[in-house]
């Protein structure tokens, strides 16, 4: 199971809000039920890896869809295999627990 | 205003498990009063740049102090200076607001 | 054509050192006969999105055949496609040019 | 000793091209006398931590010195105490040892 965080801005659009892109990027994120969060800094999807980075091309796709010529995408996954619940939720309770 | 996502990953420790090492540092941010965020991915920080950067360097050290000998720490600054107000729930926010 | 930069870590190894699995990935790399650079901070590939993305899953599963059994993994993705001739070598020295 | 990768990028510039501001940036690593390297994907920087975050900090003004007025800034860094010579050359090295 992976936790991964994607964040996708295209470069070089007239305007520096960039939340039109991104509402397009949720959208497709919530089509694909696969479970997720969206935070001030990204999208953090949680699922198997394949899946997730299927709907990361996905996402991708749609800014150029929607206008973009240049996008500049970072995504990170923490994939771990030592455990059979790897969520979101655990990982936020697993910190919180501690303080 | 900036908005700063950060996450902080010992390596080469025995344990996969590094909440206890965030743990410390989420301790240091909210000793420091600025407004914050946890994530499964990171801790998103809102306010003054250099306020924030200086949090982040004492929760840089603060993981050697409790033991790690090598800290990979990854940085997302989100710098934004024609408008006024650019927080963490705007962001939000102006994504909902076109979905 | 894309640009994209990867560095791939494993977690919880008992060593501080990890080349020896930045090594396997590279290997991985190198038989793909995608063209790439390695760098102090990880692998930049260019060509195809797709083709690229394959890779990165194989680079990703070979540390976990190495033993690991938690992975991080960023990858940064520079997209264009306003240009037929996006490479590694053209943004460097675009950059010099203007120095 | 810290290795320093760092990549900023202006958002909302009309042009799509953004080796301007690069090369701005690469002047002032120039001018502080960091060792560095420019990549296709970012500058990397070696040497005390506190010197390399002051250097960005001042990469990162430069950048709306130069018009931008949202900023959006990728800093990775890998700061490693357990050994006296942490350096890009030793990095890549390791790794081209064991291929």
């Amino acid at each position: 199971m992976a936790i991964v965080e994607v964040s996708i801005t295209p470069l070089g659009t007239a305007d520096t809000g960039v939340s039109r892109y991104v509402a397009g990027c949720l959208r497709i994120v919530r089509a694909s039920g696969i479970s997720h969060q969206l935070t001030p800094m990204g999208t953090i999807l949680e699922g198997d890896l394949d899946d997730i980075l299927r709907v990361i091309r996905q996402m991708q796709e749609s800014v150029f869809t929607a206008g973009a010529v240049r996008v500049s995408t970072l995504i990170k996954i923490d994939d771990r295999r030592d455990k059979t619940a790897h969520t979101m939720a655990g990982k936020v309770r697993s910190v919180e627990e501690k303080l």
